[in-house]
C-alpha cells in the first residue's frame, strides 16, 4: 500500500478501505506520510467526497491514534455535548454547571478558539487562578466529587486529528462535511462519553451556512456515533447573529454569570434549556423533554445552577470573588460605543465579521501561539428584529488599542444591516434529532 | 495575498491572475510557499482546471525561474523536439543525427526515464564514457562544429518546474493537460530554440489515452508556444504498443543503431520521417513534406545519418566501439523467451505494463535516486496485428536476476491479448498539427 496509490483511488473518485484509512491515519501521525501527499489526498476528498463507511472508519482510526479517556470510573451515564463552534458561543459554560447541579456528571475536554469563533477553556482562563489542564485522577476525582470538571484536551487525545486539522486549516480544506465530522467525533469518542449532544450551529457565523448542511452533518455525525455504539442526539441552532449579546473571553463570562442567575439573553438561555434537556433524556434523568425542561428551569431559577458553578471555579483553582462581582474580571480600558447612521429594523449581523472584529481588538488567536487579551470584545445593543433610531448605540466596543477601538467601531457599523420591515422573529433552535 | 486564498479561489473555480500566478512560482521556488500547500493547490487544479490564460502565465513563469539558454550564437534556425514520453521511444536517438547530417544545427537537452517511460539520457549512457553533462561552452561548440550536442538539462533550467514536478510525481496530480502542457513547454522555452516539433503521444503507454486528449494537449502546446513567438508543429502519434520492438537503454541503443543503418523496425522508422520533415520544414530547410521526408531517405539510406551518429558519440566522449559492435554495449548475464500460450492474431500489448515490467527488471527508475541497469530490458518478437501460434516466441526477457526475469516473464504473457481475427493495421502516425 502505497500514499500515492490512495491519492490516485481518491481523486477517480473511489472509496478508500477501513484498511487503507488505518494504515493512511497512523502512518501520517508516525509522519512517515508527508504532509504535502496528506494534503493532495484532503483537497482529493473535498472533491470526490467520503461515503459514511470511510468517514466512520477515519474518525474512529484518528479517535483510536492516541489515549482514550477512561469515565468507567464514574457512575452513571456520562454525556457529553459539543458545539460545531459560533460567535459568542459560552452555552457550555452555562449548561456544564446547570446539568451537573441535577446531579448528571459532566466531564469535559474542551477546545481553544481559532479563527473567528471562541473557545471555552480560552473563556474559563479570563478567571485568575483558573486551571485548565488537570491531571487525568484530578479530572476523574472532581467529577465524582462535584460532578463536574472542563479541562482542555490531554496532548495525546486523538492526536491524528491534531496534525489533520492543522494541515486543513492551511490548505483550504476546512469545509468538507466527511472531514469536519469526523474531527469532531474523533475527539468525542476518545473523551469516552457513553451519549453525546450535539450543538450544529447553521448561519453566516458558522461552518455551515444553512439549516439543511446543518443537518447533513448532523445526521452524519449521529450516524458514525451511533455505529460506535453511542447514545446520539442533535440540535440544529441558529448562528445568523452571534449568541446572546456579549463576544469576547470576560464579556462572555460575565453574560454566562448573569444567564446562571437566571437574567442572561433570551437566545442563550433558551438553547441551554434545550441542550440540557436532550442531556437529561440521554443520561435517564428526566421522562420526556418538557420534563427536562422543567427541571432545569427549576435549578436554574433556583440559583442552583449558579451554585455548583462557584463551586466548580473553586475547585479548579479560580478566583470566586471574580465570579460574585464580574466587576473584579479583567476589563478593558477602552469602551467605545457605535452609534446607528440610520433608522429601521436590523435585517442581519454579518456573524463572521463580528468574530473577526474581536479577532482584530486581540480576543482571539489567528494563529495557535497567539496570545489573547480576554478584556477586550464587543456587547451588541441591538440585535435581528430590533428597532434602530438614527443614534441609538448598536454596540460597545471594549478595547485596550485606541486605533484598533475605532477600525472595530467602523467595521461593526458596516456588519449591522437594516430594512424598513421587521423580520419574523428568528427562532434560536431549527430542530432536534434524535 | 496568501497562498491559502489562491488554494481557495482555485478550489471554488476561480481563474488566477498572472499575477498571482507569477507571485505562487516564484515564492514556491524560493521555498516561502509549503510543498503541502501547493499539493492542495495541484490537486485543485486537477479538479477545476486552468483556462489557456492561466497556463501560458505558468509556463512563462516556470520558464523564467531560471537560467534560459542563448543559442543566438549557433546560425540558422534552431529546431527542438520534445516526445511526451512512451515505451520503447528511442525516436530522439535517431532523428536528432538524422537532421543535423543534413545541416541543421540539433542543440537538444533531454531528460531521464521516470516511472514507466524511458529518457535519452539514460540510453546514451548505456555508450561507456559518454558524457552527458556539458559545459555551455562545449554544448554550443559541438553544434557549431558538428551540428549536433545533446545534453542532460543544466541545474538551473526552469528549476520551478523541476521542483512542481517531482510534487506532481508523488501527490497524484500528473495528469492534468495544463500543468503537463506547462511543464513541458516551461523546458522547451527555456531551452532557447526557434522552432518546437512535438511527439504527443496517444495510447495505453502515454499519459493521454487517446487521440483526442492528445490533440488537445498538442493545441495547448502550440497557443503556449505561439504566444512566446515560436514556431510550432505537433505529430500526434500511437502509442498503444512499445514504439519498435526494443524496450531497455542498450537494447533501445542496439536498435537505433539498426535504425540508422537503415533496417529499423518500420513503425519507428516512419515516425523519424514525419517528425524529421517537421523540423526540416520549420528550419525552411525543405519546401514541403514530401521534399523533406525525401532529404531525410537520402540521408538515412545512404549512411550520413549513421556517420553523424558516431560523430556525435566520439564529440560527447564515447566508445564508438560499441556503437560498430553493438554487441560490447552492456549485455544482461540472462536471455529468457516468453513463449504464447495459445494461438490467434494480436490484439493488444498492455504497453503501460511492458515499461513497468522494464522498470521491475532494474531498467528504469521508481524514484529519481534510484541507479539504472542498462542491460536489462524486453524485445518484442510480436506486435499488435501479428499472427502468433501456441508456443511461438513472442518476446525476450534479458535480466540479470533470475526471480526478476521470470516474474518479468509471467507478467508479459499477461500483458498480450489475442483474438481470432487480426486488426486492422495500425498507423504510427495519427496527424500533422502545424
Amino acid at each position: 500500500m502505497t500514499m500515492y496509490e490512495l491519492i490516485l483511488k481518491k481523486k477517480r473518485g473511489g472509496a478508500l478501505t477501513s484498511e487503507e484509512i488505518n494504515w493512511m491515519v497512523r502512518e501520517y501521525t508516525n509522519g512517515c506520510i508527508p504532509d504535502y501527499q496528506m494534503s493532495a489526498m484532503l483537497m482529493a476528498v473535498c472533491f470526490q467526497k467520503m461515503n459514511t463507511e470511510e468517514t466512520t472508519a477515519l474518525t474512529l482510526a484518528m479517535a483510536d491514534s492516541g489515549d482514550r479517556m477512561d469515565l468507567s470510573s464514574i457512575k452513571g451515564i456520562k454525556v457529553d455535548k459539543h458545539s460545531t463552534g459560533g460567535v459568542g458561543d459560552k452555552t457550555s459554560l452555562v449548561l456544564a454547571p446547570l446539568v451537573a447541579s441535577l446531579g448528571i456528571p459532566v466531564a469535559k475536554m474542551s477546545g481553544r478558539g481559532l479563527g473567528h469563533t471562541g473557545g471555552t477553556i480560552d473563556k474559563l482562563e479570563s478567571i485568575s487562578g483558573f486551571r485548565t489542564s488537570l491531571s487525568e485522577e484530578e479530572f476523574l476525582k472532581n467529577v465524582a466529587d462535584i460532578h463536574i470538571a472542563i479541562a482542555g484536551q490531554t496532548k495525546n487525545l486523538a492526536p491524528a486529528d491534531k496534525k489533520l486539522y492543522a494541515l486543513r486549516d492551511v490548505t483550504g480544506t476546512v469545509d468538507n462535511l466527511s472531514l469536519i465530522a469526523s474531527s469532531i467525533m474523533s475527539k468525542k469518542l476518545a473523551s469516552g462519553a457513553d451519549a453525546i449532544v450535539l450543538d450544529v450551529k447553521a448561519g453566516d457565523g458558522a461552518f455551515m451556512k444553512t439549516p439543511g448542511e446543518a443537518k447533513a452533518l448532523a445526521r452524519m455525525m449521529i450516524q458514525i456515533g451511533e455505529k460506535a455504539g453511542k447514545a446520539m442526539t442533535a440540535v440544529i441552532s441558529d448562528m445568523n447573529q452571534p449568541l446572546g449579546n456579549a463576544v469576547g473571553n470576560a464579556l462572555e463570562l460575565e453574560e454566562v454569570i448573569a444567564t446562571l442567575k437566571g437574567h442572561g439573553p433570551e437566545d442563550l438561555t433558551e438553547l441551554v434549556f434545550t441542550l440540557g434537556a436532550c442531556m437529561l433524556l440521554s443520561a435517564k434523568a428526566a421522562d420526556s423533554m418538557e420534563d427536562a425542561e422543567k427541571k432545569l428551569q427549576d435549578a436554574l431559577f433556583s440559583g442552583k445552577a449558579y451554585g455548583k458553578f462557584l463551586e466548580f471555579v473553586k475547585a479548579q483553582g479560580g478566583n470566586t470573588d471574580q465570579v460574585e462581582d464580574p466587576c473584579l474580571l479583567p476589563q478593558a480600558s477602552l469602551r467605545m460605543e457605535v452609534y446607528a447612521d440610520r433608522e429601521g429594523f436590523v435585517t442581519g449581523i454579518h456573524t463572521e465579521e463580528i468574530g473577526r472584529i474581536c479577532l482584530l481588538l486581540g480576543g482571539g488567536r489567528a494563529v495557535k501561539e497567539d496570545p489573547i487579551d480576554p478584556a477586550v470584545g464587543i456587547v451588541l445593543h441591538r440585535k435581528i428584529g430590533d428597532f434602530v433610531k438614527k443614534g441609538d448605540s448598536i454596540a460597545t466596543i471594549c478595547a485596550n488599542d485606541k486605533t484598533k477601538c475605532q477600525a472595530a467601531g467602523d467595521r461593526l457599523k458596516a456588519a449591522y444591516e437594516y430594512g424598513d420591515r421587521s423580520l419574523e422573529e428568528r427562532k434560536i433552535v431549527y430542530e432536534v434529532i434524535h
